[in-house]
């Protein structure tokens, strides 16, 4: 569900994790029939987020599994990779990449190996790759997630770029798990779109102007999160998003990634699913146990994948 | 100055800055005229270090300038290029490549973007790129620099490390900036090699066992660094470690990567040594002024680097 005046992308979306066979290598028919799935409950792609190992690979993988993806006619104006790196070379290549793949949007980390940067310096990085790139198809989503990346991106760099690049640099996900953080990007306005980076804050970010969530959830639990996407305004919104928030409890009570791997490898009965590349590990057999248990217990069900 | 007995590396290695052009690619040319002034210096290359803006650099990059530097004939007995990064196959190929290229070593960084990644993880990574790379000259000096990474390489993970991988994992670039770190590191015994990541700790190092320093300023000041290195038994070593930590200050006392840079250009009498790629800026004109007058009023001189 784009919007229907400007057709950008909104609503939820899944950071698409990646499966990885035994000797480590990236799966591209797991990750296409997931991808699949995902389609089917209306839910985008983000692909190549924190949730898709995408740090973990390399360029070259990268563009190799976005080729695949598209390839297999999934829909690219549903389609956000992650095309953030450290080095701006690399950040240029899969940006102009994913213009050129037809992709609504890119999802952009900062640089993040350097610490303590200045504003001018992150705003100089994101200036060379929008000239760089040279595209007026470009739609840049700026990943604020400084728990993870230690880069955080401040309201007065985003309000610059928002002026310098407007048109360009059109939205923002949030990751930062702090609600004030994210009213404050909704109070930029009607231009730019604000994607909160769990669902634990989709119906606040509805009822505030905002477009929609980008959550690591939504790999396992699409349809109940873009059911409350789409129905905000409905009276059950709040028990909705209490039960959203229940289950979010549940995967987030152990490693995000592993857990939803293991999830997906559960309700799939494929075991390979587990797999995931170092420095991250994947969950024992108790972790297992326990997890499958828990989610039980709250009536949790995946509806079948078919892959 | 190699060791006798094992041929391994030691003594004072810079983190070679890498100069880029007014349209930010790397300068082959002015890259190698430097490696050689610091060569004739006995200065080690710590090629794509932090100081370096190797992760500034795509992996294509960093291949192309290593095989420039060695066919200019620089002494690879004296090379420990930089070659851990966020992913795997990333790391792997590029710690191949300095093994083929004939590098003495290789300073690994841990893969940085996940934050609070457990030893388990940490060790399976280490593990997967040795066995990948699967050669009997890789020699690994692990490089532990929590205040940039973000993540830490405990005492635990190391010892295991050195005892699945003797002879392999051989050292440390130890830039915590705590002296009780380095000092746990020296008591793992002879057999692993601590370099300081900052001449400040030059001296202690030297007197409690260590193998020298991989710093920063040994762009602009190798000589009178590897002096104490070599001398460090003498009567004045506490007097010439005084004069090194004087200069440093003045140096930290600005954004490092781009003090260097500036003292580089103002010496060498060519500013395009100035620029930086972003994240990083580029000193102001002010900043240069100051810079000058500050390593002036100490005294500092470098010495001709006839580039």
């Amino acid at each position: 569900m784009n919007d229907k005046t400007t057709g950008r992308i909104t609503g939820v979306l899944s950071p698409v994790v990646t499966p990885f066979r035994d000797d480590l290598s990236a799966d591209k028919a797991r990750l296409i029939a997931h991808c699949r799935w995902l389609q089917s409950q209306d839910c985008g792609l983000a692909l190549f987020g924190t949730n898709s190992e995408a740090n973990s690979q390399s360029v070259d993988e990268r563009l190799s599994l976005l080729d695949a993806i598209v390839a297999a006619k999934l829909d690219t104006a549903r389609m956000m990779p992650g095309t953030g790196c450290c080095a701006l070379p690399d950040t240029v290549r899969l940006t102009r990449h994913a213009v050129e793949q037809g992709c609504a949007g890119v999802l952009m980390l900062p640089p993040f190996y350097y610490k303590g940067v200045s504003d001018d310096g992150l705003f100089a990085y994101f200036s060379e790759v929008i000239q760089r790139v040279g595209d007026s198809r470009l739609r840049i989503y700026l990943y604020h997630i400084p728990p993870v990346a230690q880069v955080p991106l401040s309201l007065p760099l985003i309000e610059r770029l928002l002026k310098s690049y407007a048109g360009t640099v059109v939205g923002i996900k949030d990751s930062s798990g702090d609600w004030n953080n994210s009213q404050a990007l909704l109070d930029i306005g009607d231009s730019f779109d604000v994607f909160v980076g769990s669902e634990a804050f989709l119906l606040a970010n509805m009822r505030n102007g905002g477009v929609g969530c980008i959550s690591a959830t939504a790999n396992v639990n699409p349809a109940a999160i873009v059911d409350l996407c789409r129905y905000w305004r409905r009276e059950d919104a709040d028990a909705r998003q209490e039960a959203l928030t229940r289950t979010r409890h549940v995967l987030q009570a152990l490693p995000m990634i592993p857990a939803l791997k293991a999830t997906i490898a559960q309700y799939s009965g494929d075991p390979d699913w587990s797999n995931v590349r170092p420095p991250l590990v994947r969950l024992s057999e108790d972790e297992q146990v326990d997890l499958k248990r828990a989610l039980d217990s709250i009536g949790f069900t995946m509806p079948s994948m078919g892959a």
